[in-house]
């Protein structure tokens, strides 16, 4: 393994409360989205997803880089394979597309902390979170033209968060883009001083978990599943969300508390 | 009825020339969205889109409140119903899913003109205006997850006006963001003076209400049969709507008015 | 023909290594969108997708107003046609729908170099090139509602590069934006000295024209085939097109080059 500590785990957590923290851990490999990191970062979403006093994820990152993207190393060690590599290139694609699916689909919001640079997958993996916060100093790019290897998978997430000439100008120059900049292109929700985005996004994890976690929960599921249909159809599952909603016993609770101000008690399932 | 006034229109009207100005009416009950509410703003929409004479609308409010969405003890009454409420509930979320496409497909352009606060419902109903202009002083949340009900239906307008993650940001968080942020996200047009923001929607109303009514007629419904169709097929629904409007009689009259230097006469049907 | 050159070419061309300028030349009819200019400015995209050596397409104009949209006295021709115009309308349309598509799906990426001001189709076409570099004094808007004609089909473009009510206010109003409110909409990528933008976008042009052709005009095709899809299906025709690149050479060669610190050398085909 390329980090030297091939003992150290691939992504660690940490629990507080209900907020959950996964920290990306292969600093010497820049925290690249090798097979195995992937794996172990989605195996510890689903671990979160199948625990039921889990409220918000905050996914940050260990050392100089918050992530490089996907591992070189291993992309061109499996250039030898006989199929010259396209078998293993379609797993991981398939992987990759998997977890940024896995983080949008979640049951939990998750938040990304941003520190240093987060590039190409890097940078999809927080443009797919559903908010981010950055560190004053935080970078961003999406740099495959690089490489001759264009940020496609990347692009799916980018341009879902940016106006369309913001992802175009990053997919086709790969420059890097600062975190004021990534703020004003919607990229990020918050730029913070440097080294306080992780505490800031575990505030704001804070924040959401108070609330009720059925409300939250089936929220964010509405988001996604009304976000690419027509407005029509769109009101139609939302709506149909905010009855089954308004049935559940914490939107009973949280209106009656609201109505008799007084602080509501969420029943947490 | 809770607004002390039961005699009161829940929405008043008042028509300057070709520009009509309904107004919010409940004040006391903090222009919520009750079922009656809904019909009554529905009702008036209608009566509208029936009058040839009437170019463009503007959606005010009274009172401090610009609205505060949907009306919480309405909701809370229908719990004893024998079905807990489901019934009552799937009505009013029927009722609020038509009344905001109500607006967006309104034969007339619909400019919100918000002071103070426009919550849940409320910001949903700026959202889906086509326009809108604040006063200095608004201020917009959708904060349902603070009562245990997730603005899942407020959250269908909102992610169509503004970036994915300013989106989530003020559903997960259910915090007030003010005019200038809402000016920064693209949820309002235009920012002025506290208690200006009528004044200033009225005027942007006339200067559209000058135009050709067939022009921005067939173009506010082209744009919205094109928004959420695939290119090809959005230049089809467009050019179709372009080919019309050409052989229209204001066309030809805008376009050689414009050619002789001389200001057009519209045939305004 | 209005120009008063009748022996000028509608459209100039000049190559400059891989970057290749295109300018319109009808200054005197202030680059009005005649049928001519269209089918001379597409059959010029055409050529150049012919044209393997060329990398970047920089379209910029000659005169005091990029582009002035239709020909609005070309149009009016028509009207004395046995069927009112309709037919020809109806082919204009579909040619102009076909121009700013030939744009938005060309192999090559399409920066506009924009100076003075932009109208109706001629901000369309500003709208539809990947990126757009705008001189401070360049102007912007879809004044259609001013001469009875809704600026519909320039709606397509506009409305997918920045967010809704922007794009209405702009619509609705005809009202013309200045560079830096078209920078911040989201309309242009980058506002540079008046007088600069041909030189900045070649600037841009020739940086990208660097990178491996392969991977850039891959990831224009794939940035256009997932932009409408559905999230699970955008990362299903997104990863196959990263599968394909990774088995061109030119990513072996790029992603060879960064991992031994050499600069790459690309097939360029």
């Amino acid at each position: 393994m390329a980090d030297g500590m091939p003992h150290a785990p691939l992504v660690t957590r940490a629990d507080s409360d209900a907020v959950v923290t996964l920290t990306l851990n292969r600093a010497a490999a820049r925290n690249a989205l090798s097979r195995a990191m992937m794996a172990t970062l989605r195996s510890a979403l689903e671990d979160i997803a199948a625990e039921a006093s889990l409220r918000v994820i905050v996914l940050a990152a260990e050392g100089p880089v918050f992530c490089a993207g996907h591992d070189l190393r291993e992309i061109t060690a499996h250039r030898t394979d006989t199929d010259g590599g396209a078998g293993f290139f379609a797993a991981t694609m398939a992987d990759c597309g998997a977890l940024m699916q896995a983080i949008v689909h979640h049951r939990l919001p998750v938040i990304a902390a941003v520190e240093h640079v987060a590039t190409a997958a890097g940078c999809q993996l927080v443009a797919s979170c559903d908010l981010a916060v950055a560190g004053a100093g935080a970078r961003f790019c999406t740099p495959g033209v690089d490489i001759g290897l264009f940020c496609s998978t990347p692009a799916v997430a980018l341009a879902r968060a940016v106006p369309r000439k913001a992802a175009m100008e990053m997919l086709l120059t790969g420059a890097m883009i600062d975190a004021g900049e990534a703020l004003r292109i919607g990229l990020v929700n918050r730029v913070v001083r440097e080294g306080a985005a992780l505490e800031e996004a575990v505030d704001l994890a804070r924040g959401i978990a108070e609330r009720s976690a059925v409300a939250v929960q089936m929220g964010k599921r509405a988001f996604n599943a009304q976000i690419d249909a027509p407005l029509a159809e769109a009101y139609r599952v939302a709506s149909a969300t905010m009855v089954e909603n308004l049935l559940a016993a914490d939107a009973a609770e949280g209106i009656g508390a609201f109505l008799e101000k007084r602080p509501p008690r969420w029943q947490h399932r």
